[in-house]
Formats: structure tokens, C-alpha cells, sequence
């Protein structure tokens, strides 16, 4: 029994690519699906797509995902639609083949039964042309890899009914997807003729020996693709035109439609009436939202963007993690050589307004961040750079004990100092101390234990000499120093 | 003095959204600016981008950014350009005024100094005609926001020296930027003349009311647009293909370069020749990965992309946690009365990717956080919400100790439980463990004393009897528990 109301077992006729994505979708959303294809590698390439599918959506969503539906192949268009509550045609891109597919499987399914086709590119006016209750075909047009990408284009033809339409929308959104509804009949739908519009162009480009295949990709991925992962060319053009909005973008930008810019040369009248339309339609978009919002909003998504893709160390991700490799190298090692017996200053910050909670001063867990911040900074200092970790050391942090001694808040300027208490040749103990910048207030300390390791083996190993040298360095130097009182306490413990 | 080598201070001519945008990646890199632009107001437009560039620094990284650069503003070309390392011109887009400006400056420019131009349309040939020592002018075309996406398109003209190719990309590189190097010169260079494409399609779906902005937006943004962040069309369509590649791919798709999907009908000749170069374009780009590996690429791009958007909630991210608020919704209701004897599991979160620091797992101050968050969650439970915070009442940590046992990485589900350890009427010692949800695997211990406080006094006061009957009833549920071997440790304490 699948957790979405009224959908419980749904048919699939064709199982490649799309038709397994769809396979995917359903059966880990709880749906159950009978699926048609005559392929007799079907199970197997449909099984593929199911085990990339299950890998994504393990690493996607920490929400409670359902008892995954049962798969059940079938070796008749008609068996795969008896006793279902939604069908989904993934064959072949051929008119005459999915006519007779969907002519035997409407013949017994359910009347009220809505199907949706696949199809990329055949109009549902000409699909549905033989069916038994043609008013229940409607064009799903999903997108590679089914079970990830949101979009589904919803296109009814001559003899859709308007509930069929929003019938297959709410079996979509129901398994996490968002349909887009058009309004139109139209060869290639929507998204397909923008991608077209790409396509063609990017095989000019290689035809006349301008660019390779790379070369293109890459003009898209580090660029205007990463905006495309949010918006649109419309509101992404509409923040590029400023505080002028879409009318003066239109009027810098129009003239540029008659410059050789692309060998697809046909464009339309930017007339007046084209401008308007435009202008009305962002406007619309914009729903109210000043550019300075939009331009906050464009630069949010691309950091999040951009920083989910380094998790994954690819494309723009790289870049990012490329780029903060070199941050690390170019950091300046703290000034210390005057009073280096002193504890060293190593790290400051301006307390940023999210690290406020609902006490109204700094959240306690934030000092841990400021110690371990100034505790990297000074293991920088130590010679732990981005050559350092790429050679496979590290120090990683065992043990940690904070204290609490007085406030700070949004705004107020943080610096860290950091003291060693003692080390050997796999261990190094430091201990922090947090002050307000103004009045010099001690605020926090933070007391840790690093452990020498060896990060691909994940083990413990001793430091080589020249880092034990440095070290012994710096802790000769404050060997006078006073052991702090707040080092070794436990919590709890008597003060 | 920069942390750059060899890039102290770039002169700017020209501060608009795109100059702007410059001097913002060039002061947040610790480079000094000095910036031309007759614009009475351009001091004004350029401190907002600087503004919102310094928003998203302060987001986008953990990595120690040095101190920002000087901005100073000049009546003239010359002055902008004389004593620096580099020179980018963003006038607007208007040849004879680009001309006039680079001859003025390159006439008093140091000679080796390089001169990029951010051009979106004009070639490079052209623009260098009149200037002194034109073979250091080059086109480095970047995209708007240009602070924070990676790509700037190089190319060089006519009379352009590869020294001055090879030392803007130099320079591009060194403030995180990802440069494409053309190798012809063409109007509209690689990424435009694709953008463009795009533009002329979605003008047509406008001008013949087939969709609206918001419509063709939707149709990228939730579509192609996700996988365009990370991929472009070549890679895109080579897993498209399927095990049977792109020799494939090009045999099934190529007769819709016939079909009437876009109305940009111009397309190349698909002949043998053009397959031959495409398929050994793409083999060198998929450089001996499988489709399997990149499918498995893709998907984790796509995840973490929606992931991060997620954390914005627009776009792709606001279907994802649409999409998971319904699992929630849908989820059958857990087990009731959890056995109050056993810790109390308070919190769960999914490591986001930004906790992850340069030794690629969760930064050791995270688990402050976490086990952080997971005493407030406690502390709400036992009646420390809205109107005790406003009654003038609250707990202030005093104390806190980590321990760390595992590592966790961005995407694990972790839970904490707590335990309490003992409490008085005005102190509560807490124990947290940290696990991961997988195999419940202990990665770190929180331990925590908090002190019952009047806020508006700001001193530590007894808390109200039925808060001490609450926590009561846990400790009591909870005695039979033993004492956690980590709570009452000291940093450096023996194992």
C-alpha cells in the first residue's frame, strides 16, 4: 500500500532509459510498478538505473523515504495497465509504435485512468489518435535522469480534458517533481527547442573549428550554467539590466539580436509590442522583488550551488576548493618573532549576526568554532599547508574543552590566541584564549588535543623532525608562561 | 601588500555592474584597486557590488581570506593604470570609446603591463588597433556575478603576444576564477554566442505566445539548467547515450536536426566527417571514464546542487524540501513513548556540505554545535521556550567538552542523545552522544554544564520548581544508566 493516496500501482510501457528512470521514481516514492517492454534486456538496463537511483536518493533526503513499491515485469502492453491508477508510455519515438502501444493498453485499462507519454518531441494531438478515451493522454515529458531532475512538461493536445492534465500533474508532484503546464502545442514542447537552440549552435562551433567539445562545456559549466540552476535566462537578464529593470536591458540588449552572434540568424520583431509583453512578463516574475533582493537571492543560490558541488570536488566545486587550497598557502603566518614568548596571536573575527541565538549573545558552540579556527591558523603557521595535506598529514583533533567567561555580540571584534601546554611527536595540546578586541576582555578559552596523523592510512604517525622543530620552537619560547588555570579542568569540576 | 605575487594593485577602467563586479574580486583577494570611471555616481554602483560580493565571501568560505585591498577612485585613464600589475578595461560596449580609453592608458602603462578587456562582443583585433604595445591586449570576457562565477573567456587578436594570454589567465587564475582560453577569435566568443541561441529561442516562444518568461524559465531552472551547472550538452548527451556512447547518440538524434523544434533552423551538415570529430572530442572528454562512472558523477552533482539550494529554498531546493516535508507528512507515525530510561534522542540533522573542512570530513567544531543544538532541543523539552526566554529566564552554558571517535561527512544523518549526569536547583550537567544513523556508529561526546540565569540581571539564579521536577523525572527515568567513561574527563587526561 503506497503512502500516496490514490496511487498505489502505476503501469510502465517501455523500459530504457526514461521508462527506468520513471521505474525509479515511482518505486522509491512507495508506488508499485507492472512494466511493458519486449526488449528481453529490459530487466537488466531498467534493474541499472534503479541501483543509480537508489544510491542518489540515499545520499538526497534525510526525510522518512517509504517501503520501496514492487517491480513486476510483463510481457503485454495490456497486462501492464490492468488494476492501475496511472500509466506512463516511455517507448520508442516512433508515432506508429506508440499508437499501437497505447491503443491496446487503453482498450482494457480503466477509463478513468489518466495515461502520460514521454515523448520529447511528437505532438499528443497525433498520439492520442486511436486511443479508447483519448481525452485522458496527456504529454509527461520528463528529463534525464527521471528520478533526480524536478521538471515535467505537461502538454494535452486536441482531445485532452483539463482534468487529465491535472491529474497527471498532482500524480508528478506527488512523487517530487514540478510540472511545468503549457499552455501551447508545440514540436519540442518547451525545453526542448531552448536545448535545441544550444545544440545546434554548439554544432556550428565545432564544425568551424572554434571550439572543441570541452572547450563548450566549459563555457557553459563555469558560467551561465550555474545561474541556469536557479533561474532563468529571463530574471537572470532582468537582474543584468539593474536598477533599471527589463525595459533598459531590453533597449541595451535588442540591437545585439542583428549582431552575428550565433549562426542562428532568425529573430523576431523586437517591436514595441514584443518589448511590453517582455517587460509585463518579468515584472510578473519579479512578483515585487527589488533588484538589490534578487541580486542577494542570485548570489545565495550560486554560493550554495557552488559549494554543494565541491563536495563533490567537480566543475565549479573545483574551482572553489582549488581556489581555497591557495588561500591557505597565501595566508600570512602570525606575527610573532617580537614577542613570541607571549601566547601568539593567531586569529581574529568580527562576530557575524547569524552566531547570534535566542539568548541574544554569541551561541556557545561558536567559541569552539573561533578556537578551532585559531587553532588551524596556528597549525598553518606550523607548517600545515595545502602541500602539507596533499602529502597526506594532518593534525586532526581528539579532545576539546571550552569555558565560558563573559559575553560577546554581533558585531564585536574576537581575537584568539593560542598557547602550547605541551606536545610530543604524535601529540600536540593547545590551549586558546578568546578576547573582546575593545577591552581586551578574556571571553572563552579553548583547550585541544591534536593527534599526528597519517590521512590515508586514517592512523595515528609521528610528525617528521622539522614540524616537532617548530613547535618546540614556539613552546620554548613560552615556557615561562603560567599554565592557565582553566587548563585540565573537567566540567564540573570545583572551581 | 597583496598575498599574490606579482599582483599588488590592477587598475580598473570602467566601474560599472561589471567593473564593479571586478573590483570586488580583486579587493577580496587583497589587491589594491584603482579605478577610472567618469560616471559621478560610479562610486556609489561600485560600493554595492562590494557589498554584495562582500555578503557572499562571507559566506562562500571558510578559508582565510586575506585582508581586503585599497579602493581608490582617479579622474583619468592614466592615472589608473600607472604603477600596477594589470590593467582590465570594462567600458560599455562601444568600440571607438574602448580605443580611446586603451590609448590613453597603454600610452603611460608600464610596457609588460597586460591589458584585459571584458568585451562581451567586440574583437580583440579591433580593440587594440591605436594602442601602445597592442600585444598585451587581450579579451578576458567574465560573467556577471563576475565576484563569484568562475568563468572568463581569453582571447587574444591579431597582434596578441601568447605571454599576454598566458599571464591573464595567470592573473585570473589567482582570484579563483576558471579561464577558457579561446583558440579563434569570434564574435560573441564560445559562451554568448550559446546564450544567445538560447535568448532568440525564448524571444520566438514569447513573440508567438506559446510560453511566458516565468514558463521558459521554469522549463531551464528545474531541467537542463541543474545539470548545465556541473556538465555541459557534450557530456551531458555522451551519458545520454548509454553504454553505446556517442557514435550512438549522434546516429539517433541527428535526423532531428530536420525536425522544426526551434526556429533557429540554420544547422551544420551532420555529415561523417563531423560525427568523427564530435565522437573523438567526446572520448578525449570522458578521458576513459565509463557511462556508469559518469552517471554516478552526474548524480552526485545533482544532488548536492539541489542540497545546496535546498539550504537557500528556492528553485530545485524548494521542490526537494516541498518534496520531503511530504515524506514527512506521509511517514507512518513512529513508535510512541520513547523509553524515557534510555538517553533521550533530542536531535538529528544531515551534515551539511559546508561543515566539511580541508581535512574533508566534519569540522571538529560542528560537534559543539550539534551537540549544542541538541541541549537546546533538551532544554525546549523541558519547557526553556518562547515565553521562559521572554519571562526574563534561561540556561547559559559555562562549560564544555568534545571528544571525537569517528569521523562524519557531509550527507550522513547523525542523531544525539542525552543523558543527564546530575543537577541542582541552579546547575544542569549534560551528557550528549553523537551517532551516526547509518550503523549508529558513536562519532563524538558533548558534555555540557549549564547554569540557570536571570537574563536581565545577568546572574545565575535557582530555576522554578516545576522546571527542577521536569529535569527530575528525566534523571530519575534515566539513574539506572551508567556514568559515560567520557563525562568528567579533562583534556590529556589517559585513556
Amino acid at each position: 500500500m503506497s503512502p500516496i493516496p490514490g496511487l498505489n500501482t502505476v503501469g510502465l510501457l517501455g523500459g530504457g532509459v526514461i521508462g527506468g528512470g520513471w521505474a525509479a521514481r515511482f518505486l522509491l516514492n512507495g508506488v508499485d510498478v507492472i512494466l511493458y517492454d519486449p526488449d528481453p534486456e529490459a530487466p537488466r538496463k531498467v534493474e541499472a538505473v534503479i541501483a543509480n537511483a537508489r544510491r542518489a536518493y540515499a545520499k538526497l533526503t534525510m526525510a522518512p523515504l517509504p517501503v520501496e513499491g514492487t517491480l513486476r515485469f510483463v510481457a503485454t502492453p495490456e497486462e501492464a495497465v490492468i488494476g492501475v491508477d496511472f500509466v506512463q508510455e516511455s517507448a520508442p519515438e516512433r508515432l506508429d509504435l506508440k499508437q499501437s502501444i497505447l491503443q491496446r493498453a487503453s482498450a482494457v485499462a480503466d477509463p478513468s485512468v489518466v495515461f502520460g507519454s514521454s515523448t520529447s518531441g511528437i505532438l499528443p494531438t497525433q498520439i492520442q489518435i486511436g486511443m479508447h478515451h483519448p481525452e485522458r493522454l496527456v504529454v509527461g515529458h520528463p528529463f534525464n535522469p527521471v528520478y533526480l531532475l524536478p521538471l515535467v512538461e505537461i502538454c494535452g493536445g486536441d482531445a485532452t480534458s483539463t482534468a487529465a492534465k491535472e491529474r497527471a500533474a498532482e500524480v508528478y508532484t506527488s512523487i517530487g517533481m514540478r510540472p511545468l503546464m503549457l499552455t501551447k502545442e508545440i514540436d519540442g514542447f518547451i525545453a526542448d527547442r531552448l536545448l535545441e537552440a544550444v545544440w545546434r549552435e554548439a554544432l556550428w562551433l565545432i564544425n568551424d573549428g572554434i571550439a572543441t567539445a570541452q572547450q563548450i562545456d566549459d563555457a557553459i559549466r563555469f558560467g551561465a550554467g550555474l545561474r541556469w540552476s536557479f533561474m532563468g535566462t529571463f530574471l537572470v537578464y532582468r537582474i543584468a539590466g539593474g536598477e533599471a529593470g527589463m525595459q533598459h536591458f531590453l533597449a541595451q540588449f535588442g540591437p545585439t539580436l542583428q549582431w552575428p552572434w550565433t549562426k542562428l540568424m532568425d529573430v523576431p520583431d523586437l517591436n514595441q509590442e514584443l518589448i511590453d509583453t517582455i517587460v509585463a512578463q518579468s515584472d510578473d516574475q519579479a512578483n515585487g522583488s527589488t533588484i538589490r533582493e534578487l541580486e542577494e537571492l542570485r548570489d545565495d543560490c550560486l554560493v550554495s550551488v557552488m559549494q554543494g558541488l565541491r563536495t563533490v570536488g567537480y566543475g565549479a566545486g573545483e574551482v572553489l576548493a582549488d581556489f581555497e587550497r591557495a588561500l591557505f598557502d597565501r595566508a600570512p603566518a602570525p606575527a610573532v618573532a617580537a614577542d613570541s614568548a607571549q601566547p601568539l596571536k593567531v586569529h581574529e573575527i568580527r562576530i557575524p549576526t547569524e552566531w547570534v541565538d535566542y539568548n541574544g549573545h554569541t551561541n556557545d558552540s561558536r567559541y569552539a568554532q573561533m578556537s578551532g579556527d585559531a587553532a588551524d591558523a596556528f597549525l598553518r603557521y606550523l607548517g600545515v599547508d595545502a602541500d602539507y595535506l596533499r602529502g597526506g598529514h594532518s593534525y586532526y583533533t581528539v579532545e576539546s574543552h571550552i569555558t565560558y567567561a563573559a559575553q560577546s555580540h554581533a558585531g564585536d571584534v574576537v581575537y584568539v590566541t593560542s598557547q602550547v601546554i605541551s606536545y610530543d611527536e604524535k601529540r600536540l595540546h593547545l590551549f586558546n584564549r578568546m578576547h573582546r578586541a575593545d577591552d581586551h576582555t578574556l571571553i572563552s578559552t579553548g583547550e585541544h588535543m591534536y593527534l599526528h596523523v597519517d590521512t590515508v592510512a586514517g592512523k595515528a604517525m609521528a610528525a617528521p623532525p622539522e614540524m616537532i622543530e617548530r613547535i618546540a620552537a614556539v613552546a620554548n619560547a613560552q615556557t615561562h608562561l603560567e599554565r592557565p588555570t582553566q587548563a585540565g579542568r573537567f566540567v564540573g569540576a570545583p572551581r
